[in-house]
């Protein structure tokens, strides 16, 4: 009897997994399973049949060489901080999570080839910290950087505030160790800027959240600290003028333009009206206003004169209205508070509707107002709440109930006809409905409607080959493509079907 | 009867790609054949039923279609400036050659979005000049940019001069348009910074060299052109020296830095032979001479400024032995010239032994002390040509016959020799014996052989669900893993070999 054959027995995976990690080590307690069963958002809950917490990545290989034997899929997970519900497992029970959490040791740092070497369960911010000690950059940022895990970074490929000039986790990493779907060790923790031997097996398996295999240790690539960071706060009259803005600083700044976040009006006076004690520095409103910051590997002065020559340029060219350069780090980092506080003041303001979008960095003016004047009509008085990476082509394009109505009936009534307005938009502009959060649970099927048939049955084949009895986090990012039991190889042609 | 029974029928093949090309498009005639079938160094010479021209993207994909009916293995060829024979047909004169020169349009360049849509079969070079006319930089140089296609670059993922600032191919890519082994066209011609909807199916593609599927069109990215580009040369006593002053390079300057070449005294001394008119800028020779670049989007001045900074802190702390710093565009061009000639000098000075290898940066200097010591001690007189891109770790660590030995003599007795003990060093580092070029036919036993087991069936695996008929450049990058005729899904369960 192979393994395909064989019922899920999910009870003797238990015991078993208790042998190989411990007793101490595979929870089954309903208190001390809950806080993995739900997402960071609570907008997932889940059940699972344990949670394992493997030492090691031998521990992890033999969790899944044993989920394979007892036919019990696995959901791995990090710091359970995910946006898409990828970490959470679904409600049948019989899933197992198996959490990284006790991977987490920095396991070499070298300076000199501008490298680290992290387990999966690392924190982000203990990264940053080691790598700072070595006056070096770990260039990832985002907002939950004091609990997610770096294992969890790869798998979503996560973005954040340094893609400009860094690029995403993906860009961010060198080599990888895997285990398999069949629990063997894959060690390709490379520390090579060049190596062209063979498939590029390492950025298959970043970005998957963990349905070809688990990731569970990585080369980093680290930069040389900057010895200054400086931001400046633009206001400027519409999004393509911050287009405009955009070209013009990275002609003046190249690679020291290290951040460029749009915010909207609206999205600013929120947090003035929730967090009045953050100030915004110009005397009157703009329609837009840009965050820039420089890292600057001379001095604070240097990236400071350089923002003075960009402003005036921008300012005699009418592009910029009015423009102030931070005189210090805390006004710097009180320019990045204000940025910071838009997720939160529209918490307070209550319930939204959330997007992750992207485009080229070229449509973007259009895009915003064709996709403002169309929510507009949909959805009378719905508030737009417009921000986010603007020079990745990235945007948290949120909308707000109407003031005055119930968040939560503005949602029941409002939420799927603006989803779906968004989407048609973004894949009208050649977009992306998932630009730094990945599909986890929550935007598989969406992302297969607008995908070409030829580009899903890419991935599953990928996974069919890679996962032949889809035991690893099933359901999360790629549809099934196939009755269970049918064995990859054996798919129907679909050649005729889509022939050009 | 499937496709897969189907004997090859390479005449009806050919006769069908003729009513599908028109007959001016499928060349079988050997004169018209013959600069199709021999790779650039006339290492390989192959031979072809067929050499096919296809006009666009549709027609390749009925080209594929056509070879999956009749069973005919396809190897795609670019500009033939490939060191791997990755583009040469076998001897059996049973495959085709399907050239993608005809595919060689631009479609589009989007200054504001810093990307550029281009077939497959444009010339690098032309895809620069495009840039440039739009005051944009395409990163990516190289020996072959005259000839070479943008489509092999892709396919080989190739380095060059750039890769310190800028990365490899793979880092200049957003998206892809690719022609499946089942003839269908995926259209992943996305030119977004951000985008997490999936598997990353553009960089399996990146770097397969057409054993996956043929790539038609790319989306890469531009930067904004610098203002200013200056180079300098300095004068140290051995590669660790260069290590550090690497390090206080990059504290320095920072993203600025786009260059750092690393030229030993002999491979110097060569070009001195060959090149009389080459002049060496130093008073005295240096055991290492490194050239910096620096790109500078301020101007000439602060370029300049930035390495008299840098030098002088260099030659103070006794990293440097001495420095220039070029005073102009002519001299800055006479400096890569430096470089440039060496391997035109190694050419005139005869045969020798090339190698493409990279290690971490950090292992650079240990790694050459080390090799240097066997090669001396296995073939006592060979002359070391090393000489390469040190900021990414890749050295071309070539060697030369010794003085007044016959190179072809030297080259049947020590070739075989010296490999495996550069090879089995460079194992021993954790490094890469094909940095830049790729494995094309050349080196896939030597790749496989070093890599794991369980790697080498990752690719396998993905080989045979991608091109379950072996049809796309087979033999090429991955070694065929089960006997002909045999599906994926049936290979035998490798679990318990290789268990942790």
């Amino acid at each position: 009897m192979t393994a395909a054959d064989r019922p899920s027995d999910t009870r003797a995976f238990v015991a078993a997994c208790g042998q190989a990690l411990g007793a101490a080590h595979v929870l089954t307690d309903a208190h001390d399973t809950a806080p993995f069963l739900a997402d960071w958002r609570r907008r997932y809950l889940g059940r699972a049949c344990a949670v394992l917490l493997p030492a090691d990545t031998r521990e992890v290989a033999a969790v899944v060489r044993l989920a394979r034997e007892y036919r019990v899929a696995l959901v791995p997970q990090g710091g359970n901080t995910g946006l898409a519900g990828g970490a959470t497992p679904d409600a049948s029970g019989a899933q197992a999570v198996i959490s990284l959490k006790r991977l987490n040791r920095i396991r070499d740092v070298d300076a000199h080839n501008n490298t680290i070497t992290v387990e999966a369960g690392v924190v982000l911010a203990e990264i940053q910290a080691r790598a700072q000690a070595e006056a070096r950059l770990f260039a990832l940022s985002l907002a939950a950087e004091g609990s997610c895990t770096i294992g969890g970074n790869l798998s979503t490929n996560a973005g954040g505030t340094g893609v400009l000039r860094y690029g995403n986790t993906r860009e961010l990493c060198l080599g990888l160790e895997v285990v398999t779907p069949q629990g063997e060790i894959w060690d390709g923790l490379r520390a090579l800027r060049k190596d062209n031997t063979g498939y590029d097996l390492r950025d298959l398996f970043i970005g998957a959240e963990g349905t070809l295999g688990i990731i569970t240790a990585a080369v980093m690539k680290l930069h040389p600290a900057p010895v200054a960071k400086v931001t400046a706060l633009a206001g400027l009259a519409s999004p393509h003028a911050a287009l405009d803005f955009l070209s013009m600083a990275q002609r003046h700044a190249g690679a020291l333009l290290t951040g460029f976040e749009l915010m909207s009006d609206f999205s600013l006076r929120l947090v003035g009206r929730h967090f009045p004690q953050m100030r915004y520095p110009f005397a009157h409103t703009h329609a837009q206003t840009v965050l820039l910051e420089l890292s600057d590997s001379e001095s604070e002065e240097h990236a400071r004169a350089l923002f003075e020559r960009l402003m005036e340029e921008a300012l005699e060219e009418g592009i910029v209205a009015d423009a102030v350069v931070a005189e210090n780090l805390s006004q710097s980092r009180a320019f990045w508070d204000l940025r910071e506080h838009i997720p939160l003041a529209q918490a307070e303001e209550g319930l939204n509707i959330k997007q992750d979008i992207s485009v080229p960095i070229s449509s973007i003016g259009r895009f915003i107002e064709e996709t403002d004047a169309l929510i507009a009509r949909a959805a009378p008085g719905a508030r737009m709440v417009t921000f986010g990476h603007l020079g990745d082509g990235n945007l948290h394009y949120n909308v707000q109930s109407p003031e005055g109505v119930d968040p939560k009936r503005f949602l029941d009534e409002y939420q799927a006809r603006i989803n779906t307005l968004v989407y048609e938009q973004v894949h009208a502009h050649r977009g992306s409905i998932s630009a730094e959060h990945g599909l986890g649970q929550l935007k598989v099927n969406e992302a297969m409607h607008y995908k070409s048939p030829v580009e899903v049955r890419l991935m599953q084949t990928i996974k069919a080959a890679l996962d032949p009895d889809n035991l690893m986090n099933p359901g999360k990012v790629v549809p099934e493509a196939r009755p269970s039991g049918l064995r990859p190889g054996t798919a129907p042609d679909h050649t005729e079907e889509s022939a050009p």
